[in-house]
This record gives C-alpha cells, structure tokens and sequence, in this order.
C-alpha cells in the first residue's frame, strides 16, 4: 500500500471553507451556490447585507443581498445550516440566486474573495464520510443516486444510501475482528500451545459471513443490470426489419417517458427504459451495410461490438427465409456465446408451414412495421434478465468496487477454512483474516487510503 | 383591443398549485422544485414523512422523504414559505433533492398525482406580480437579470427590478390621470364653458413627463448595448489578418472570463466580454472566401449580414496598401453607412512613409500577431459606445417594449401640447391623454391584456 492508512471515523477537523456551484450549469429560474467548513457562515455574512446570519437557528433561510463592497450583485435567499445537522456537518450555507450563469459566477468571486476555496468534486460528500454522517459504500451511493437513469437504479442506490448492506457487514466484521485479536493473542504465547480462538467458533462465523457474501456477489448480476442498464444489439440479414424494430421500440416507450414536459432529460436516441431496465443498443451501423450480416459477424472489430452486447436480438426475415438458411444463421450466431432471442419478422407474410415448424425452436412472432406482438417481445426480453422492481428494502450489489473487495474477502475467507482445515499454524490463519478483513474495511471505509478516496470521490460532481 | 384588459393590484387568488422544475436540467449535486399556490405546503405534505410541514413557520427547512404511497422516491430538504412572505405572495415550497433527472422527475410526478399541475413557464413571476409583489416593469427585469450575459446587463436588470422608472412612471401617470379626469369632468358638462383643468398646469405637467420620458428614451442606446450586446464584424481583404486579430481578441478575454473553473458556461467561439459589453462578432466567412473583400461587400446575402453590425473593424494590412487602394476601400465602407474603425495591421512590417500619412486619417495601429497595440484597439472600440459602467442606481431602459411604449407616450403628449397649442376642444386632448396613460400604464402593468401578459411571460424559463 503506497498511500497513508487512515482510520476513520475518527472526528475531524477541515480549516478551510469550500464553495461550488451545486445546480446544474446554463439558464434557468434559480442556482444554488453551496459552502461549508468552519467559516462558512462568518464569511458569507462578509458579503450579505440582511440579517446577522450568525445569529440565526439551523435551517432558516433568509433574504437579503449579496455585495461586493459597494457594489449589489444580487437579492438571494440564504439557507442557514449549523454545524452538526448539515449535511457535512460543519457549518454550511446554501445561497439561492437567479439561474444565471453570470450571477453565479459573480457571487462565487465574491466568496473566494472572503477566503473560500473552490471545492474539489465529491468534496461535500467525502467531508460528510470524513466526519461519519455515512459509512464509504453509502458515500457512493450518493453519486450513484445522481447517476441513476432508471427508478429501479434510484432506488438500489437509495437503498444502499440508507445502509443497505453497510451495517450487516460492519457488525459481521467486528465478530472477525474480535477472533483475529485472540488469534494474535495466540501468537504473543508463541510455542506454548494455547488457543484463545475456539476453531469450531471461528468456523461456524466464516460460514455465516461467506453466505451472507454470496448472497451479495450473486445479487451483483441483477444489480449490476440495474445501474449500468444492458448493451443490446439488434442484428441479422440487411432488410430484415431491424431500424423499424428499433424505431418501433425506441418511439412507443420515448412517448411514455416524455409524457411529462420539462422534466425530460435530452433525448438519447438509442436507450430504451423497459421494465425499469436501461436497454442501450449499440451501434452496428457497420454491420447494416455488408451484404450477409452472419458473415460479417467475423469482421473483427464487429465481433468486439458484438461481445460487448449482453443481448442479441436476432431477426430473422420470414418472408425470404428458409429453414436451411435460418439453420445456417443459428450455427453461427451460437458461436459467439452471447445470449440472444431469435424474433420471426413480418410475421403477416410468413409461409404458415415454415412458421409452424419455428415455432418448436424458441422463436418470438413479431411485425415490427405493425408493431405486432411488440409486447410479447418486451416480456421475452425482461424474462431473459429476470428483472424485477427493486423496492424499499432490497439490498443489492450495484458497485464493481464493492464486488470484487466481497470476491477477495471470500477468497480470504475461503483460504482461512482450508488452512483450519488443513492444521495450519495460527500465522497463516492471522494473515489471512487480516486480509479478509481489510477487504470488508475497505466497503464501508473502516479502512481507507488517500488514493482510494480520490479515486472515489473524484468521480463526483462539482458540488456534491 | 381584442382580449379583456385587466386592471391588477387587485388582489386575485389563484386556485390551482402549479410545480416546475426550478434549476437547469442536467447531472448535478442538488436540483429544486418549486411549488406555489394555496395548497402548496398541504399538497406536498401529503407526499412526505418527516415532520408536520402545515405546522411549520415561514422560511424553515425540513429534512424528510417524498414518498409515492409505499414507495421511497427520495430524501429531500423542504424550504416552507408561507402566504404572503413568499415571492409570488402565496404558499410556496422549494423541494432540494439530488440533482438527478430520474429523482426530480419522480417527485414531480407524485406532486402532479397529488394534485399540483406543471407551471407554465414564468408562471411563478406572473403570480407574484398579479399579487402585487411588483410591477410588470420588474417582472420583465426578472427574466433580463437570469439572462444577463455581462455584469453591466447584470446591473442593469437588478436596477430595474429593485424600481428603476418604476415609481417615477407611476407618480407622472398618477398626476396625468388627475388632468384626465379634471377633463373628462368638463366633457361632462358639455356645451358650458367650463375648465376644470387648468391650461397652463396641464402644459407644465406634460413637459415634464415629457422631459422624464426623453431621458429614458435616450437611455435606450446604452441600455440596448448593455443588454443585447455590440454585433461586430470584422472584415478587410483576404490576408489583413481578420482571423488573427480575432483569435487575439478572444483568446486575451477568454482566459479572464474563464479563470474560475466550474461557473463558466459553455464557450462561445465568437463573443468576447470586453469593458462589460458583449462584443458579438458575425460571421463572415463567406467574405471570407472571396478575392475582393470590398467588391464581395456588393453581394446581397453579405450585405444584409454587415448590416446587422454595429461597428465594423475594419483591417488593412500595411505590409501590402498603398494609399490609392486604402482610399478605395474607404469609399467602399463608407457607403455602407454603419460605424467603422480603420485598424492598420502588421504595423512591423509597414512602410514608416505611409504610416505617417495615414496618422493624419484616424487609423489605429496594431500587429495582431505580435499582439502589439490590443490594448489601443480595445479603447478606441469602446469610446465608440461610450460605455461606461452601470452602477446601483442607474435607470437605463433596456427593453425594447418599454422603449416602444416611452415614444408613444411621448408622442401622444406632444398631439395634447399641439391641441392647445391650436385651441382645439376637450374631446381630442382627453383622447391623447388617455392614449398616453395607455401605453404608460402598459409599461408598468397598470394596464394589461391576456395577450401581453402571455406574451412575455411565455419568453420565461420553466420554474421561474
């Protein structure tokens, strides 16, 4: 470990006072400037004319305007927020100004004039976790929460926000600890045989917390689909439907997710949120224009895209095919060993016979130019993922980070039931319950380096 | 007059609650929703767990979650204003949550089943100056200040909103309505000789109004710059350094504006903040192109586009002129009849012959490669506009419907002047004046229609 240990949740102290703007960038009705650390409330009271800010309860807000000397910037209303109930818990201040970037801009100058100090991105949320309002893995959460594209991703980073599997892993961590320092103890007696640690104890704890990790690396599979959503490609022979089941797809479920104007994100043309699932489709323009797509599928950097895909959804025309030619297609398309579903196009011009004897074969009957069983194919789709609604409660691995720290401490764990196993010495048994641990720590940031933190937090917005 | 006219600052209630997004869309720590309307805090109440909103004093914040029956959408910060101490005077609510598309979206939507409907966009402001927060005046300043691209327009629109001519136009309107009636009175009276209105007070009056209105008229030069900015052509034949000097120029602003990382927004190739004037610079690429600048001036399509321009600088590369074809291109630029600047670049390489003859005809002197002279060129383009900077205080009209109506008014009041000038009867000055306080009180919002009102307010962002 190149970077400096550090044991949190240990109070600590910030010296300085941090600024940034906390809305979204460009024109709008309102913006909303944000500080905290020691001075925040002394230094924007520098620049306000109003109130004495000091003198004000937590969670008041107050009129008033911001200057810079003589000069008025602008009427803002000022949200007090004291010490340990802010969000940071250091003295915080929220200064609400017109959604103009010049404005903001204007005041944010003022308060570094007054001694603040642009904050880093995730700064807010790492002084937070740095003073204990919330454990590492909650601390993602926050960005995840912001990332989220679907309500089923709001609501997994919700959950993980709000403890999720934060406090089963602290309490079960400490039950480890509380061995690994018996088992030390065991190892300051040094020759003398003693044993501290009850072995069929230890036992028993392992297999405990390995099922309950278990159950967190096999929930990463759903979790995983929930945040990142799934790449889908669309193939199959040119003229065999695959812009107009696109188009057919994308169009029916845009209407539904736009029916509230002003709320709507820009449209992305290729993402579909179907059963609160993120379907990306992914681009094979390239494929579109060769003349037998199954053939082009070797096309090197075509098979790249194509195994980015988690899904294939494959068309077949079944106005020209054959049952040779769709055998064909298949062999293939196995090959690749992606999951796919095969969809019979134009199902209204089909020879009844050939769709007859498909039908034995797992295939999906649609006409994407009259949207014909569109729904049919949504539901084979979701099936495929077994997705379900994420609700209150429902704790689920999202965070590659976390999935593979709860891979190692498995491996760790693993190692320390074949060692018992095997009558190896206490050393080795210590060594890796300290891993075992340190991975654990690391989740929820009972350990933490600097370059873990950066790493994490970096990736945060301004002002979060 | 089609559509009703309304005569408000009487108080109006308004029976539906509306809900906006209230900060820009986009990936950001905090986004807020607004609501405004009598059952505001009641009807987000009914979507939150944490304490009791409808028992809480105006100007409090409350930590709790938007809930949608069972399901958790979210937790919030909720900012109560009460009746009358909120901005449009009604119960208001401001909902901060994670500045997530996905989680403002879900929360809208539970407001909207809770009863709220989506506010049309500057309903907010409408509300509030149908309740008398202010008048129509301001109302419109709230919109310039959120889209003020410099300080000065900053200034300019925070000076209207805070009063500006307000009051003043309010107290002439009052004491012209005062004569008005005086002479209305008369009319009344019919064939009896009577004159309520005295002659010479009316005359004092009205050349007082109108002396008012000359000065805000005049005001609209510098006001209009300030606020719409200085479209500025660059032009000059192939080779006089145009994209160079423009580079120079924005390159220099650019990295002033831009020193405070986060607030800035997206970068504008072609306008340069210089002086607290927005210089605007119109594309003349197809000028560009051709072999003759000058002759290329003839072409319609370039022609309509110079004519847009303020200011044209325009570039003679001394390395290569001579008088003759300075003194050509001259001719040529003045007929065009827009303000221009004669610059001399490559000053390094000029012959010192015709640098001195030209000293004598008003040229400024720079190289923009080398960057020598900017600072020069920078003045001189602002001595042309007389900027100076816009302080607290300072009434500029800068909206062109004010404008509009300011000359109206006065012309209207110069017809009353001229009618007693010619003894003309009762029945034409009561017109006039009551032409005059018409479009007066439009202005200020004394007097409105649906479709003015709808008319600027409709030009505002959603949530304002």
């Amino acid at each position: 470990m190149k970077s400096r240990i550090r044991r949190t949740f240990a109070p600590m102290q910030h010296s300085d006072t941090i600024v940034a703007l906390a809305t979204a960038q460009g024109i709008s009705a309102i913006a909303v400037i944000r500080l905290s650390g020691p001075d925040a409330i002394e230094l924007v009271q520098r620049a306000f004319r109003g109130k004495d800010l000091r003198e004000q309860p937590s969670h008041t807000i107050h009129f008033g305007t911001i200057v810079d000397g003589d000069r008025t910037i602008d009427e803002v209303l000022v949200s007090i927020f004291q010490g340990s109930r802010s969000f940071t818990k250091e003295p915080s201040v929220e200064i609400s100004c017109p959604g103009s970037p010049v404005i903001a801009k204007e005041i944010i100058k003022v308060l570094l004039k007054q001694g603040a100090r642009l904050a880093e991105p995730g700064e807010f949320t790492k002084r937070a976790f740095l003073h204990g309002r919330f454990d590492l893995a909650q601390a993602e959460a926050v960005a995840d929460l912001i990332h989220a594209e679907t309500d089923n991703a709001r609501q997994a980073a919700l959950n993980q926000m709000r403890g999720g599997f934060s406090k089963e892993i602290a309490h079960l961590r400490e039950e480890l600890i509380h061995f690994a320092s018996l088992i030390e103890l065991e190892l300051d007696f040094g020759e003398e045989d003693v044993e501290f640690a009850k072995r069929d104890d230890l036992r028993q704890l392992i297999e405990r917390i390995q099922s309950y990790l278990r159950a967190l690396i096999q929930s990463f599979d759903h979790g995983n689909v929930i945040k990142n959503g799934v790449p889908t490609v669309i193939a199959g022979k040119p003229n065999a439907g695959k812009s107009t089941l696109l188009n057919a797809l994308l169009n029916e479920e845009k209407a539904i997710v736009s029916d509230i104007p002003g709320t709507t994100r820009d449209a992305i043309e290729d993402e579909m949120i179907l059963g609160g699932i993120n379907f990306r489709f992914i681009d094979t323009a390239g494929l579109r224009e060769t003349q037998d797509v199954i053939e082009a599928m070797g096309v090197e950097r075509t098979r790249d895209r194509m195994k980015k895909a988690s899904i294939i959804l494959y068309l077949i025309d079944l106005s020209t095919a054959t049952r040779k030619s769709i055998e064909e297609e298949e062999t293939t398309l196995k090959a690749l060993g992606i999951p796919y579903l095969k969809v019979g196009n134009k199902i209204d011009k089909a020879d009844p016979a050939l769709v007859e004897t498909l039908r034995a074969h797992d295939f999906t009957f649609i006409s994407a130019a009259d949207k014909t069983n569109m729904q049919g194919l949504k539901d084979r789709l979701l099936d495929l993922f077994k997705i379900r609604t994420v609700t209150t409660g429902d704790v689920l691995v999202t965070n590659l980070r976390h999935y593979q720290n709860l891979l190692q401490t498995n491996e760790a764990l693993t190692r320390v039931l074949d060692s018992m196993d095997n009558n190896i010495t206490g050393d080795f048994l210590a060594m890796d319950i300290r891993q075992a641990l340190h991975y654990l720590g690391e989740i929820t940031g009972s350990i933490t380096t600097e370059d873990l933190l950066d790493n994490i937090f970096s990736k945060f917005c301004i002002g979060k």
